[in-house]
């Protein structure tokens, strides 16, 4: 019980020499990679760098003991970075107190949203974010993103806080691009962009095995920065007008409270909720991609307590939002990392950093982080999905379609409001016309199938429908009137016979339009039978007067009720040779 | 085409003498019955009495072109008049212009919103509503209704927008109770009681035919009103504290135009959707009760047009919103109106009383009014269907006493809200974990059932699973982890069979699923095979690269593919006997 919340005790239990090899060389690589990733989400989320770094300490630690991922990195991460300078920047102006003050507010709700969710168990909310959705969703902030970056590498400023008016602000601004800015932008991006590409198989041709070639590779970040920054001091480039990163305070992070002011909770508590879920989301789809590699599993209901833990010790020392990020995670994953003590390795390495490294990075241009980013995001921009999804579903396609539209032109938290509701509007017109067929049985079987696509016997005063849906409030009325339509098109109808093999579940609201049928039936002479009830919706309807009410019967087989209800007219069904000799099978 | 938005085409084309006797005679018992009912629901709106009788004209006619019941009867009605004064009381007090001018505006909204989500055939919307929310709210609706019209008959000044606000109010002013309005509220509200449960019987003892006796205590209303006008006159009442209806302003409606300051249309939208969708249910309800009787049909999207068409001419007309209502629908059936003339008939007797009756009424109390509404709605009160509820579904039972709860305490808009989103959650919760089940065969047939409750034929390397609800992005997540799990717990499986028979759809998420089932199966060296897949969904799954992707093969049947897949550990299945000897079946 206590390790279903503690999932340490369980793989703490067997720790070993040999694991905590393998967990604190996997540490190294994702601490050089993370240094960088973390400046730069500090910058797209329009916070200090140093918040970034201190994003990425405890939450590591807290996702450690309470996270079920054996290789999720928990940190900040480009989405929720975005989804912070939106929330943030609507209720105060970047570089204020205020601004900073927000995004802890925010990582602080968030927590503690995720917590409440996984102790109500409610994993199952994620489940409103369809894979189409969540593919519009990334493919549309990934484009916000890389556009919001490229002012940093033209060195000028401009705003714009949806696309249309970003795309506007570069172009007013344009002609005061600072050309050094330019000189550190382009090329890191390019090189950035060769690292992600090039870089592994050209280290295999000078001979390194594909294993460190791959590991090397991801060092291309640090690179980038170690050669920029050498270039902003040889060149003296802070003169010339290139946006450096400045002084970073040193220090481990500061013990920092949320506010507790009620008009800023009000304020952000949507926007909290939604880079909740979306954060979920994205580090659940992560957590189990890896995980079922190695045949492991994760817990999503205890995954929400981890990333709440997370969450909140990120408020309290002084960070923003954190999720499960896929490209850190995969390198960890890669790098070989075997328990969450990894992650708890790498806080301890990004904590040294902070405490010594910093004063490095005062020369870091900030094109080159923008750069960093832009390479990320851009991957994440997906061609594809539109034309497939057009090609298979056009309720998905439309989801998709809306989710980018409305993210790109009225931003983030819209963008997922309207995707979840698009797709909850089709699912619900779906729902609401669920699949019933008019049956008949199969000539000398005990098998019914429908009447329209098979050659079946059936009477013309028994009317056989078989439903192939729970029936719930969502198709309530939808029940009743297909079932007096299909009985008003037949004058001689003494039987209806409902076949409920395929119905799961009735609910109160189904159970109401049954008992309107059965009424109006009787009204009009008419038996109504059902067949083939499921034992647990069979134990339920016992509790009701319904059955006591039914004007016909409940068989245990439509095979057995067609045979008994159809010998009402006196005569017993004619032998199969009477309608093979009719065409009519 | 034209009669389907035009239903008075059908209808008119067969209008003879008879149909017009009928009809006419049914007018006339339903305007007597109109006349204090609209008079009191506009009290109940907070808005003038004449605008009740404005709101019962032209609406009327409207519906009579547009609409598909031939019996409903459309005017104002006690829910919708209720959520009238909640929305308009939001943002001007009563008995001010701008409270009257926000009454006619929601009517306007109300009105264009039920015309496009008619046009839009997205009556389906409506589906949200489940029973046991509808009850809920109408239950909660009528306790509301029921305590603000109290105040009228004790003759005290009280306000509250939720029912412990009501009560408090009610108990502050208590002891200001005039003791002559008491006088007039509490015998009116006793003869009306009997009226409704009493007259008919008293009538038929008193010889009347059982018909004529039901039609004559429908006027019961008609009967307190001229009596306690009488009294009011007798005894001065007016001077004596009395509250009396005073000067209605003689005439036809005037010619209304609503507001189209945008400021109050956003504050106004969101309790104009709920006034609709209510409206909408209600009338829906009724209608379709009354056409079943006759075996007519009522098209619930051209419905919404006629409804819209209603809203649209009431607000016009300085009317507020109306719907159908179940009272005045059920006696304009009972006394034989055959066709929707009969409402447009309806409509000249009220235009006639706004011409002429009008100075009758000056001397009528308001408390009268009051305890006409207070005996209409405590009928709406539904003590019996919480327990029903609680015994047949739990989650039907939170849904019904959520919505009880929330409107009694934080009105009437929000209590909608909470139904259906409690509702729709319930609902999203039980869809993310539909059914499944492992199956086998039943020795020497052809048919598969779920191993737990049957004894079935299986073999250890093959794993059957039947879905039994559609793949959706509801439950793709759930798919994944499912299959997954059940193929971890067997180590020696090398076959997964995903039976398909009851799978009627496979949305983008759903087949994204299977893709990583497929990718992940085929990891382990297990092969994916689909059976009893339904034609409309292969043919989709045809436009994707899935089917080539597969490691396994599409069959036709759950038996072939068992059959073959089962062979593929080299020795065939062995006979019934081998497992009836050893009690395996």
């Amino acid at each position: 019980m206590l390790s279903r919340y503690l999932p340490i005790l369980e793989w703490g239990r067997t720790y070993n020499r040999s694991i905590l090899t393998n967990d604190l060389m996997a540490a190294v690589i994702v601490t050089i990679m993370l240094i960088p990733q973390s400046l730069a989400y500090a910058l797209l989320a329009g916070l200090p760098p140093v918040v970034g770094l201190y994003a990425s300490i405890l939450p590591l630690v807290l996702y450690a003991i309470f996270g079920t991922s054996r290789t999720l990195a928990v940190g900040p991460v480009a989405v929720v970075s975005l989804m912070t300078a939106s929330a943030a920047g609507a209720v105060a102006a970047q570089g204020t107190a205020e601004y900073l003050e927000a995004a802890i507010t925010l990582a602080m709700l968030s927590g503690v949203m995720l917590a409440i969710l996984g102790l109500l168990r409610a994993g199952f909310l994620a489940n409103l974010l369809s894979h189409p959705v969540i593919s519009g969703f990334i493919t549309a902030s990934g484009i916000l993103i890389a556009t919001s970056q490229l002012k940093h590498i033209l060195g000028i400023t401009a705003g714009g806080d949806n696309w249309p008016s970003m795309l506007g602000s570069l172009a007013s601004s344009f002609t005061e691009t600072n050309p050094w800015t330019l000189a550190i932008g382009i090329p890191a991006t390019i090189f950035l962009f060769w690292v992600r590409k090039g870089a592994k198989p050209a280290l295999q041709r000078l001979g390194l095995p594909a294993r460190a070639a791959d590991m090397t590779a991801k060092a291309g970040p640090v690179v980038a920065v170690a050669l920029t920054i050498m270039a902003a001091i040889a060149l003296d480039l802070g003169d010339k007008g290139v946006k450096l990163v400045g002084a970073i305070p040193q220090g481990l992070p500061p013990f920092a409270l949320p506010s507790t002011d009620l008009s800023l909770i009000q304020q952000l508590w949507v926007p909290a909720l939604l880079i909740s879920i979306i954060g979920f989301v994205e580090s659940v789809s992560v957590a189990q991609t890896l995980a079922a590699k190695r045949r492991q599993r994760i817990e999503p209901d205890q995954e929400l307590i981890g990333l709440g833990a997370a969450n909140i010790a990120s408020a309290f020392s002084g960070g923003y939002p954190v999720t499960g990020g896929f490209a850190r995670s995969a390198v960890n994953f890669d790098a070989g990392a075997e328990t969450p003590a990894a992650g708890a390795f790498t806080a301890v390495g990004i904590a040294l950093a902070t405490l010594f490294l910093t004063p490095l990075l005062f020369s870091l241009p900030i094109a080159t982080l923008a750069a960093t980013i832009i390479v990320a995001v851009l991957s994440l921009v997906d061609m594809k999905t539109p034309g497939q999804l057009w090609r298979y579903s056009k309720a998905d396609f439309a989801a998709h379609v809306a989710t980018i539209a409305v993210t790109l032109i009225a931003g983030v938290e819209l963008g997922v409001i309207t995707g979840v509701a698009v797709g909850l509007l089709l699912y619900l017109y779906r729902a609401s016309r669920p699949h019933a067929a008019i049956v008949g049985r199969v000539p000398e079987t005990e098998h019914f199938r429908n009447v329209e696509r098979h050659s079946v016997f059936t009477v013309p005063h028994v009317l056989s429908i078989r439903i192939d849906e729970a029936l719930t409030y969502l198709n309530a009325r939808w029940l009743e009137e297909y079932v007096l339509e299909r009985v008003a098109e037949r004058p001689e109808l003494r039987h209806v016979i409902l076949m409920c093999s395929a119905v799961n579940e009735i609910d109160a609201s189904g159970l109401e339009s049954l008992e309107a049928i059965n009424h109006r039936l009787g009204d009009g002479g008419i038996g109504l039978h059902l067949s083939e009830v499921k034992g647990p919706v069979m134990d339920r309807l016992k509790r009701t007067h319904f059955l006591d009410e039914l004007n016909g019967k409940v068989f245990l087989s439509q095979d057995r009720a067609f045979a008994e209800v159809s010998k009402d007219n006196g005569e017993p069904p004619p032998p199969v040779d009477h309608y093979l000799a009719r065409g009519m099978i």
